[in-house]
């Protein structure tokens, strides 16, 4: 592979964001109909996010995988955090809330089910018998429960829902806590054995005559890796996870996808990230702007349209890659790398929005329309047995997709 | 084995089959006490539902069994599908409910824990690391999950509650396009991984020495399976899943049970499929016409006669070919067969009723009573993990009949 | 090892209970603040409580493992037993059925995870890939799953649910009768494996030059202890499970910490066991005399005493045995242990405190306060998650912890 400074993709996502935003600058500011305004802000914020995860990985990269996995899941939601403040400070609770939900679900019902399909056509049954994506899968487990007990409180009129305000202040801090609490191992965490282990993944397929008998490669390469983790683990620090790592904030810097050397020189990384973020900050509030109006001029609820569109604008296309990976036949990978987004979203945006609603006129809670808890609570329960199930089918995909098309649908209706 | 036409359990059944529609016929023309009709109509609907069974298993032995699967899925609940039309028609819309959840439970409950009961207390602890088991769960708690997002929505008084009725319909037609994804791939299955599967099991017991070391041996046993699946895989279809295939349309044909050539030549298995499914419709709107004088004499809930005696009548001894195989050891097969029945209640048998009852005067939803969901709930997820945890031991049958116990009594009671 | 009779911990438990006993007993009966009374009863009553087991322990050492599992599950639960009755006595339901939530919550939140942060931060990722804690687990589910269903009953107003008492009672005793159930193999278990796989287990250390490499060694020690069972378990009966037995009346016995000769003589083990019950007794009804008072004068609700200090008191010594297994490395054996706790008190706690509800003024139902419910539901579906994954990690163990904080919070605010 040649070191281009820009790939062809970074070329187009790059001067797609520039487009997008111009576009979306015009169309906040003359008289367009807002549907329009609302889609070109949209487009422009996805890509946007795009740019920001780029630069954070080129960033990243050049301080080794622990730095990567932290900036990322610090920055990587940025985006969304943008349009969640924008939004309360539009008053728009009902909106926040069901985005926060409908982040988790887009990701392990869409992307998760999208990519099913995709490497499930190309190759035939999966397998990705990963610790990281069970363990994600547990904590996500976790998070979720403690994320919707206030809600649960609520709705079953404990005492405690005459607190929920407090109760949720305290939920979110604790989360946040978690999420410190995962920095210094994901920070700690040394390089070798990713590339170690992304070196044996890489030549599997010339090493393998067979390419159809996946498992018993995989299952090499796992406990090649796991053999040489033990090594250095043992060597430098008993207490760090290794490349099993399943801290929260490890996220893509185990992908694998982008164990090569940084392309980008530090100063085009700092610049864009400036750059993205700023953007994102201010298109973000076009957005929002234009939310309201669209959704009038739509028909729709606000709870469709945060569940559905400003999620899926939010965290679109920094998740196919997910996609991306299962078309591969990196299976594993593409599971660790979709879980860990909801995951950053029960331990980091969501508390984050609650704290950040505290300089808000309007205060967000985290008591939530109850379908929405509906939502998640059936929609987490059965996809973590999909991860723990270690095997995936383009069928299980498409019944993925179709729950998520249920769910959608039940959130058409307005109040 | 001697190549019978008719096996003496045939003979069994078809006389008593017979002997049973007689029996009802004479009942529910002369005046006997309703408990009387009831009872007769119950048995006569049980045995021909074991025909149906019996006779699409020699036609889909003739066509591979990819054909078998689908047809199965396709038959295998028609007598269900006949009681749940003449239930709708004659108004009992509580009844039909609690039999599509009671259809779910007793299969996963009762009939799961009696093959734990007889496998454990034969064999000891068994195992069951069946993929397909595990897929057709995941898929089942995803299906379980759409289908009772319309009772949660109407719980929670969500704004889609006020459009139950099409929320329901477009959940019907998810599921049921979820199903007809699943068939082309099922019909395409190559047969020889399955034949070659089954003779490895059956040569087990005489080829290993020690009988109490079933692990490694059934290991091996699908490893070598597996094995001769991806040749074939590979060289035939990339997408398509092999004898680990998990598609719903492909239920009893993988039971290895029935992996012998055809018994009953074709103008026998077409015959008696024709003549069964007829006396099961007739016998099947006698049983209704019987239900509700029954139900007044008994004095029993219109959801316990369906959450109990019309979800055994409906599916009962078929699905004593689940527990016959645990008493033979073959835990894998027994997992798969009995998992696959609740699967194809959510994905075939609830969205037909859905739709059928378009064309009658009752309306069928899926919004359940609540104690239904609740049922259902508890127990597909408890499920799950026995499912996912891989072995079996008698205790935990006894305790997934206690549970099914319990729900059973929680029903009791009438309104 | 030299065999003493008592070991240093022996003798500050025993001395500890005494002092603490006495003070119990000052308190009591001089004007001495509430809380302080409530105080010195609450650790005269977790200290004797440890005295209970110790003697079980010894006394079942002489009769094998299969009779200190039953004993241990017949007595372990004595002191919660104690304090529940006199509580009832007392008109406290609400305290007793906190308790009861919160004597699981604290044991699958605070202990494990507690035990995942020990472990996890001295070794690292610790893998824990037991049937026995799988198969607790899966029973865990089902019985917490017929637990609640009266509650749910109840809140969904299904007709049952005019009936809660006489559900309560059937759950009860369906409940009970699958632990009685569980007592025959229990005690049938024949010793050897068990001492055998503790052997492996203890050699382990010294036979492995490699310390880091954990995984393949236990994976040796399980295959070569399920070897030599299968093996006595052919020769002996075939229906029982041997040492991957997952009888709930198999406790502590397979710990494989409490594997040496009964150091106690038999007249000792006896004698304590009689008189640290007794006392038990005794300090049970001091406890729940200074209760109410230092509820009041703490100014907590009901719920939080008894699902937090309640919960604690009455099996807190106890559950440290997990945290230490989890600190020698031993993750299989502490999962094993931790699990176990709640299983007893869904099967035998619960049940048996409702049936002892018959002879006091005060009848329990299994009809709990709904955040109760919600609080079980949200908890053992999580649990059962991590417990499945098969590893630990010391953040999974943070979470856990962060999730019972949060849990403990939500029932801080009175009524």
């Amino acid at each position: 592979m040649t070191p281009r400074i820009l790939t062809k993709s970074d070329t187009i996502v790059l001067a797609g964001s520039g487009v997008a935003v111009v576009l979306a600058g015009i169309t906040r500011y003359t008289s367009v109909p807002a549907v329009v305004a609302f889609l070109a802000a949209g487009v422009a914020v996805a890509l946007l996010a795009s740019v920001v995860g780029r630069s954070v990985e080129q960033l990243g990269d050049r301080f080794g995988p622990g730095a990567t996995g932290v900036l990322q899941s610090a920055l990587g939601n940025l985006p969304e955090l943008f349009i969640g403040f924008f939004a309360l400070k539009a008053g728009l609770v009902a909106v926040v809330q069901a985005a926060i939900i409908g982040s988790i679900l887009s990701n392990i019902l869409l992307v998760l089910g999208l990519s099913f399909v995709v490497g499930g056509l190309k190759h035939g049954v999966q397998r990705f018998d990963s610790d990281r994506a069970r363990t994600s899968t547990v904590l996500m487990v976790l998070a979720t429960g403690a994320l919707v007990l206030p809600s649960l409180a609520s709705y079953v009129h404990a005492p405690a829902a005459a607190h929920e305000g407090t109760l949720s202040l305290i939920v979110s801090v604790v989360l946040l806590g978690v999420f410190i609490l995962s920095l210094p191992s994901a920070l700690k965490r040394s390089p070798e054995p990713i590339l170690d282990r992304s070196k044996i993944i890489t030549t599997r397929p010339a090493g393998r005559p067979a390419p159809g008998a996946t498992r018993p490669a995989s299952k090499a390469a796992r406990s090649s890796a796991k053999a040489s983790v033990k090594a250095s683990a043992t060597g430098s620090d008993g207490g760090s996870a290794g490349p099993t790592d399943t801290t929260p904030a490890a996220a893509g810097a185990q992908s694998g996808v982008h164990a090569e050397a940084p392309r980008w020189p530090l100063w085009l990384a700092l610049t864009l990230l400036a750059a993205a973020s700023l953007a994102a900050a201010l298109v973000s509030d076009w957005f929002v702007v234009a939310l309201e109006p669209a959704i009038d001029a739509l028909g729709i609820s606000q709870a469709f349209a945060g569940l559905v569109i400003v999620a899926i604008a939010g965290n679109a296309i920094e998740n196919v890659v997910g996609i991306q990976l299962a078309y591969r036949n990196q299976a594993d990978f593409a599971m660790s790398v979709i879980i860990q987004s909801p995951l950053q979203v029960a331990l980091v945006l969501a508390p984050a929005l609650v704290l950040l609603s505290l300089f808000t006129a309007t205060t967000l809670t985290l008591v939530f329309a109850p379908m929405l808890v509906v939502a998640v609570a059936v929609t987490v329960i059965a996809v973590a047995f999909v991860v723990f199930d270690g095997e995936s089918t383009w069928l299980e995909g498409a019944t993925l997709i179709a729950l998520y098309a249920i769910i959608a649908t039940a959130f058409w209706w307005g109040g």
